[in-house]
C-alpha cells in the first residue's frame, strides 16, 4: 500500500523486547472487582462460580498461547508462566500484556452466562503486566508468593465472613476483632465459634488453582529434556488446587521444567 | 496483612512511567480479525454492525476514562488520546494499556448481540500500545497518518470488492488488476465500471471516526485556557466523521487543545 | 568479516533510543568528590581551580557535540542541554550518556595541570544519566532548579566556612550554629559576624557557570527561524555567570530557542 | 537543605534499575579511535603500549568494583563482568555503565604517560553500553564472541599489515588481496610469503587480555560455595591470555563461577 508522509511518527514507538532466556510471567488482576462483586451479590466469602468463571477464561488464554506452560489464580488475578525460549511476538512486552488480559476479559464476558444466572450489570475488566524471573528459584518464589497470598487472604476473609454472617457481628466489629490476629487464632476463632476446621476447607479456597500443561503419553521420558511438536499437540491442561511450594509439586511433574526451557 | 519470606520478588517489577507533560495515545488493533470476519461472515468492503459495535466500546472507553479527549478508529483499530497531564495510575504504561485494551474487549463482547444478529462463534480480542508525542504538530500528524491510512485501505478494499461482487472478479485477479494503481485510478475504475461516485461513499467508512469530548456550556470562553471540574463533569461525548486534517477540525473545537493540556 | 555462531548474544541488548522531538539534558556528578577535595587540599568554601578545570572540560564536551546549545554547572557536576532534534547516535541513551561522561573525565584528567600545581593523587570520575524534558517551561525550570541549588548551597557553605576559617568554629558547631537558618539569617551572620555581603560574593560562585553557543554574525535574524549549517559553524562558545531565571535571559538571546529546535 | 519548587523536574528521571539475580556485562569502546591512533602513530597491527595501557585502566575498574569479577579486552574494547548478584547502585544501568566508562577513561589518560613516550596529542574516550545475560552458557557465549571476534581480527590484520609493511602492497591492493578468503588461506599467505607462523604470534594479540580476580587462599574449597568477606578482600587481580572458549578455563577455576554468583 502506498506510505503517507505521515508514516514518521512511528518513529515514536518504542521496542520493548523482553529480555530472552528469561521466565515471562504476566499477571491480571480484576479492576475495582470489590464493587462488581457487590453488584452482582457475590457470595461470601468466596463465590465458587466467579472462580469457576476464572479457571475457565484463563483455560482459554492457555489454549490459545502454547508457550504458557502453567497458570496460577486465586481471588481476581491469574499469573500465567510462559516457556523462558517463547518468541512470540518477538516478546515484545505491551502486545504480550495486552493481548492476555484482552482474551482472558473476553472469555469471562462471553462465558458469564454459563456460570451466573443474573445477567452482567456493569463491564468487568482487568489490568495486566509483565515481571522477568531470570532462574527456576525466583520463578517459584513467585508462585508461593502468590499461593501464601492466597492462604492469607482467604483464612482472614473466611474468619472476618463467619462473624458476620454466624456471629453478627458488623462489617467495624468483625475488622476490629480479627486486628493483630495471627493464624492460628483466626483457625481457633473458626473452631470454637463456628466448628469450622479450617483444614477441611475446600481446596480451591485454600490452595487457588494451577492449569498445567501436561503430556498424555506416558512414554515420555524425563531424559529427553525436549518435547517434539508432536508431542506438544497432544499435551492436555489439567486444573489442579494443590500446593506448589513443595518440591515434590515439581519432582512428581518434571515435564514442567523441560516445557519451561 | 502478614507478609511472606516470598514479598522480595516484587523486587523483579519494572517501574514503566511514562514521560510526564506527554500526549499519551493508547492504540488497540484486533487480533486476527480477518479470520473473525470470515467466521462471522462480514459484509465487504465494510461491515456498518462491526463498525458501530466498535464505536459503542470506544464510548465505554472514554466514558471510564474521563482523560481520554479523543479517540478516533477505523476498521478493527481505535486510538485514544489522553490529556498530556494525565496521572492516572502514575501513568504507568502497562497498567494503562492493559486495562484500555481490556475494558474495550469487554464492551465490545458485552454489546455483541445488541449489533448483531448471529451470536459470537470465536473470542475477539485486541492488543495494544502505548505511544508517546512530546507537541501537538506531532500529535496531529500521527492522528493524520492514521486517518490517511483509513482512506487508503478504504479506496483500495471497496474498489477490490467491486471488482470480486459486481465484476465476477476473483480475489487473485482483483489483486492482480489493483496492483500498481493510483488513487485516481481506482476512483474511475469504480465509476467506469461500477458507476460508483466514490466521493458520495459514506464518510464513516472514508473518514473513520471520531469520539470527542465537547462542553454543553456554550458559555466556556477559550480565554479561560482551563475547565473546571464542575465543567468538564457536564461534558457530553460526540461521534464525527469528519476530516481530522484541516486545521478546521481544530479552530472550530479550540476547548479540544484546552483538554489536552 | 566473517560471523560467528555466537553473534546471536548481540540480541540481547535493549535498544535504549530516547523518544525524539523532546529536549535531552545529560547531567554528569563528581564521584566521591569530598574526598577527592580533601586528598587535593581544596580551597574552602569555593575553589576557583578546579571551577575553572569543569568549565574547560565543559567546553571540551561542547565543542564536540555541536547539538548540545547551552551547558550549566556548579559544584563538582555539569548539565548538558541538547537540541531536541539531534539524532546523534540515533539518541542512544547508553552510547550519549557514557560518551559525554568519558569524554567530560578525558578533558579533565588532560587538562588538570593546566589548573593545579600539584599532581593528581587519586583519579577523580564522574557517573551520568540523561533526563528527558518535553517542553520549554520544564526545561527551564530545570536549570532554576539547578541554578537555585547552586544558590542554596553556595549561601551555606560561604557561611559554614567562614564560622571555621574566620569564627574559630568546629565543623560540628558550624553544622549545629546554622540548622534551622533561612537565607536572611545567613546573609546576617556573614555581614555582622564577618563583614561579607554576599551579594558583592564573585557571581561565578552564586550563578554557576553557563556555557551558551552563539552567533557572531550579528545579521542573524530572529524572524529566520532557523541557522544554515555555515552560519552554525561560525558559532562561538561563551560562558556566562548570570541568572538563567529571569526571562531577560532568554529574550536577549533568542537564537537559544531556535539553537534549541 | 531548602528545597525549591523547581524540585519537581525531578520526577522526568526514569528508574532504570537493571533485573536482579542476572549477570551484567558492561562493554566500553573507544570512540574514533582508527584516527587517534593515525595520529599516536600507533605501531600496526598491534601496538603493544597501548594494550598495557587498556590493561591497566581495566585493572584500575576492577579494583575500584570488587564486584566485577572478569573482563575481557581486545583492541579498543573491554568488557567487564558482574556478579549476578551486585547492587551497586541499586543496578541503576545509567550510572553504573557511565562509572566504568568514566573512570576507565580516567585511568587511561592518568596513565598515557607511563606507556608513551609522546604526549596525548588529542583527547581519548570511550563509549559504554550494559547487556544483562541471564544464565552462564549465554554469558560465556558472550565471551566467546568478543574472543572469536579478537582472533578473526587479529588474523586479519596481521596479515593485511605483513602485505603492507613487508610486502610492499597499498592499503586497496591489500583489501582486495585478502577480499574473501578463509583462515586457512590467510595462515598460508603468512607463512609462505613472511615466514611467519600465526601460531606462534603472541598470545595477547590472538587470544586478547583476561583478568580475573582470585582467592589466594588455596584453602578455599569448592564446596563451600561461597567466599567470606574476608577472603574476597585478600583476592587478587591476574591477567591472563588464554582461550575462555575451552571448559578448561572454566572447571580449573571453580572460583569464578562462585563469585559470578
Amino acid at each position: 500500500m502506498a506510505k503517507s508522509r505521515f508514516e514518521y511518527v512511528k518513529q515514536y514507538e518504542r521496542l520493548d523486547r523482553l529480555l530472552p532466556e528469561t521466565y515471562i510471567v504476566i499477571r491480571i488482576d480484576g479492576k475495582g472487582f470489590h464493587k462488581f462483586t457487590k453488584k452482582h451479590d457475590f457470595e461470601k466469602p468466596n463465590d465458587l462460580r466467579c472462580l469457576n468463571l476464572m479457571n475457565a477464561a484463563a483455560r482459554v488464554v492457555m489454549s490459545e498461547f502454547t508457550d504458557i506452560v502453567l497458570a496460577y489464580g486465586d481471588s481476581d488475578e491469574y499469573s500465567f508462566v510462559w516457556s523462558k525460549s517463547t518468541e512470540l511476538y518477538e516478546r515484545r512486552e505491551s502486545k504480550l500484556v495486552s493481548h492476555v488480559c484482552s482474551l482472558f476479559t473476553s472469555a469471562f464476558v462471553f462465558n458469564w452466562p454459563k456460570h451466573f444466572d443474573i445477567p452482567l450489570l456493569s463491564l468487568p475488566s482487568f489490568d495486566g503486566r509483565a515481571v522477568l524471573y531470570p532462574n527456576m528459584k525466583v520463578l517459584r518464589d513467585y508462585l508461593h508468593w502468590r499461593q501464601v497470598d492466597c492462604h492469607i487472604n482467604n483464612l482472614y476473609n473466611t474468619t472476618f465472613w463467619m462473624l458476620i454472617l454466624k456471629g453478627g457481628f458488623t462489617n467495624t466489629q468483625a475488622e476490629e476483632y480479627l486486628k493483630g490476629t495471627v493464624s492460628a487464632e483466626k483457625h481457633e476463632i473458626l473452631f470454637s465459634k463456628f466448628g469450622i476446621n479450617y483444614n477441611f476447607e475446600p481446596e480451591i479456597y485454600k490452595k487457588g488453582s494451577i492449569w498445567i500443561r501436561e503430556p498424555i503419553d506416558q512414554e515420555w521420558h524425563q531424559q529427553d529434556k525436549k518435547f517434539s511438536v508432536k508431542q506438544k499437540k497432544k499435551m492436555v491442561l489439567s486444573i489442579l488446587h494443590v500446593s506448589l511450594i513443595d518440591d515434590d509439586f515439581w519432582t512428581s511433574r518434571p515435564f514442567l521444567e523441560v516445557l519451561l526451557q
